[in-house]
């Protein structure tokens, strides 16, 4: 099989970076350009390391960044994985995908138009097929996003316990890691041994991107799921991995042996397609008292391409009728680039690419 | 006004510590003996000092500890603070109570026995009449308990909330200090760069006292407040101070300014009273986007004896007739050592001693 | 006495803001002016406060920040402290100087000009004399540094111990604050579980402004203390407190306990004159085995305005001729803004004002 | 080749792990058994884990620990890995010895012994001749031990720097993570936002045995090496990774061009014969202003076995006469159990197994 040819846009951020780690030798895609500003321009990847955990092999530490042009990125690559900041990326989107070129993002400008599908490919494959009614782009382009990071932790627990039982209310508090705001980021006067009860937009974006994932898209376009969902959202001083504290209360009556079962059945077509960067399940469930931890369960998924692509979930619980649990889930790779990764393994399986 | 002699039990640990602090030149109370186990006999504070904020007087530091025994402690002290471990604490306080002392514990073993309140002056200050059901004690002797750290922290704020609108359910998830686990207490390699999605019996603790310091005692006992509380607790790394983030269903209809008047407006007998360690709001409301903060606000409350004694609240938000918010109170302070000092202060003026 | 106005530079940074708070009701001195960059100008100190430590009195909360103009803070000031970035400050402190200003700066731009002293009152009262060379100025203009922050905290035992026993060559590692590099400054990401190996400039600083301040100030200009300095400087995860590690070759035999009596009994002018900022001993030596540390010592030197105005030393040791010994000091503080504070204190005092 | 039966005792500590981690599927030995105290027996290593970024192989985490005995061991197993605490590890291994055992330890209690090599493979392969001389243990039992974790980062780049341009003294001060005290080892208390400048015995260790390393071992015993060694020892809240300051008087002039070429050609029969724990450069050496760093830098070394086996080495620097630099190595892996099984690998490879 001939390699698609993919650009990294914005590849001097930690979305960028974790972007390049999961492209490496990957096995239908080929990063044909690496994109920033031009203030970066001609350095090498080595150069501008952000990501605290990889050994990235020596040959991708010396690609070098070029300035970011729309038609040299649509002319040299077939698909663009973006990893830019919001404000810049809802126009630099629309102008890829008007030139031909299928974008996979990791921002939120596009995520709530009503033709862009937010994928999480175990949940709502079939979203997918909505890249049909971005007409006006022509070409083959189009804009797929994946959620936001810790809408998507949440979300698989919550579509396998949907599927299941129903849902009718989710209380979610996070407690979300540094990486989350890229480099320099949080400085760290405010989050050495603190918390910040505060980021950005990020309530809103899970109480409203879980009811579009969740719900169904059909010729009329997104039909939202109903269900209550009520966020607090803070940062801890971790670097890697969110944590999100959960109580839900179901349509039907839940046990916490039923919700467990439903938890470690739960896969989609990654798994039956054996899509490079899927894990095995995309949702491992923990027994000991005091999991899933940062430290300990961040990258859970499997070594290699699908390391830190499962969301792990513990202290199972229920109380007078709701069901209480902890889930971990990696906020740049499942929760960032692997998510998009995933949606374009999908997209290029399903003919899309 | 002769003052009334104390003793501190457990004075090597946090809770004793932070009950030495605040009892130093105490206007009503006078610190007759530090009480610890056989092994710390003989050594000064000086020398096991935990604590990590304080600087204490030089004369305090130069106190020694004493091997603990009932009949000396009750032959010195009208009143025994007990900073013991829970499994310790519970025979300890029987005794010290059936021998004519008055206990205030931070200790969780008797909160929940029918005849011992668990008092927050500014909440149900009537809660300590039922002190005189506790007859077999006789002699003066009595307990009353402070309640949970996390639990406190969310009592003042819902009592507010409650008082106004009524409450229907309360979602807490909560973000706590290392030193609401003592010293040693939290292993390093499992705080630094983590957090940890379990504190032993904790859910428990704020999903039952909650519904006692809001309910009513009479002469047939303790009437439990009627709503439900759903909790998650979890260890992050800060040295002091927990946050907790709150989902809060009313009874009647709130808006976000009619919750922030309820708070600010709070108050009961320790500001009427101008108790010695009563902060002069016990609740703090920031308008900032992104307060309350550990590293800033744990220490709310005032300078000198009232430090730490307020509980900050930050971000009241309504949303689909749920209010949201965040609070953060000081855990070995208002939360412990500071809760039991208030409640001898009101005992002491309330004729109880 | 009426007191003398002075002005702060950079009131909006970590330096500025330690000024504000060690000069708020000051004996001798009056806030005049907070001044700052055009873009904060009209916010309130509230709005921007950086210190993570400090309770201000409401009243200095409510001050206001100005843009900087330098005939403007010379119309209103007799004195200016500046925290202004290094090459702000150069120019700056000299047009303030030439104005008739006389400036305590914290910036590192003019330390090393042949007529500007660095002082540190204990250490070399008498460099101050050498502001009468700084003639060009006229009408009362000079310039008095402090010592930068990691070279402060080594500098008072260097003194103690040079003049008890000389000294041949001193070796310093560093475990400096995330302070130190003001706000935001250290990104999370490089700080949290993390040590950097590097310091901008700073091993340079504290080889080279050691021997200026240890040296002689004549009519001839400065005479540089002959000793070898060598200089490591890491930053670590800690919030306020640079921690430093010496090995010192005496001059002649020193002993472990005639250094310990040499750096308890070390004391200079600020103590003779009772100045307000003194702490009462410069250095405090710790005996326990596991001291100084961050945690708990970098306050150390008294309550109110000699708070962290002292340099604790601890674990003094012999080896083959050398004494080793680790010693901690408050960067922002005695290291930064009190260094400063103190110096004008003994201006004032000398009636160099 | 048929593989080394080896037992790992001290199997439930953090060594233990470590030497578990890197024997899984090691092509020259195979686990035998995992001992550690009678409280372990029967336990999962899955049950025990303290290790915080390692994914054991499935099988592995189902091996059981066994109550530690001396005669069951050696019936069983040619070699032990020893990671117990000292006071235990002193007489166990005497007795293993004395079974005919060859013992591997990363306890100190023999290390100073007139017969005991510290072996580095790299530094003083010779020594390895030494256990000749323990000719009382007979029946093929000896016992090597490796070098203490900080002692470990200096010895490689001095040996490198001793063999080059000779060595007159070195001062060396240490920033220690905190898995160097074990589990539950350092309290989150003292560790979170601080510095310890104290690890028992930690210097002493530095100062000693760096001599005995790179000195000569023949029929007479050890000669010690000549030049002075003067250590300050701090733990850092830091998870792995000791980072250490270091300044070298050299015997002969060294510029930093002529010390970066001897680290980098340093060299031995580990990398001669290929071992299976040996990093392709035992010094790697960076050239970035602000490296190494712990985050970035432990696991240098390569890709699985020989992960966390290089010493780091950045900042050289040159200052009248001495060299500068900084040093980082992975303290439980080429600084504790890696030291150990790589010593074992060539007493293989060289016959004494």
């Amino acid at each position: 099989m001939k390699k698609v040819k993919v650009a990294v846009l914005g590849a001097t951020g930690m979305i960028g970076q974790r972007f390049i780690q999961m492209l490496e030798g990957h096995p239908y895609f080929e990063m044909e350009g690496l994109y920033a500003s031009e203030r970066s321009d001609g350095k090498k990847l080595a150069d501008v390391l952000k990501v605290r955990d990889h050994d990235y092999v020596p040959e991708t530490l010396e690609m070098t960044m070029e300035t970011m042009d729309i038609s040299e990125v649509a002319k040299r690559a077939r698909v663009a994985f973006v990893g830019l900041p919001s404000d810049l990326a809802g126009p630099t989107e629309t102008q890829l995908a008007e030139s031909g070129v299928a974008v996979f993002t990791n921002a939120g400008a596009h995520r709530m138009d009503p033709d862009v599908p937010i994928l999480i490919p175990e949940i709502n494959p079939g979203h997918l097929e909505m890249v049909k009614a971005q007409k006006s782009y022509g070409n083959g382009g189009f804009i797929v996003a994946n959620a936001n990071c810790s809408t998507t932790g949440a979300a698989l627990p919550l579509a396998a316990i949907e599927k299941a039982f129903g849902l009718n209310e989710v209380y979610i508090s996070t407690y979300q890691a540094l990486s989350g705001a890229g480099y320099p980021g949080v400085p760290s006067l405010d989050a050495v041994g603190n918390v910040v009860p505060y980021i950005g937009g990020e309530e809103e974006k899970v109480e409203t991107e879980l009811a579009k994932i969740l719900g169904n898209a059909g010729p009329d376009g997104f039909e939202y799921a109903k269900f209550g969902v009520f966020a607090n959202c803070a940062r801890v001083p971790v670097i890697d991995g969110h944590m999100e504290a959960l109580v839900i209360k179901t349509g039907k009556k839940a046990t916490v042996d039923a919700v467990v079962d439903a938890l470690e059945k739960f896969a989609g077509p990654p798994q039956e397609l054996g899509l490079p960067s899927a894990p095995e399940a995309p949702i491992v469930v923990r027994r000991e008292q005091n999991r899933p931890q940062p430290a300990l369960d961040s990258f859970a998924g499997g070594t290699g391409r699908s390391r830190g692509m499962s969301v792990s979930v513990g202290r199972v619980r229920e109380k007078d009728g709701r069901i209480k649990l902890f889930l971990l889930s990696h906020n740049t790779l499942r929760g960032g680039s692997g998510g998009s990764v995933l949606n374009a393994e999908l997209a290029l399986r399903r003919k899309y690419l």
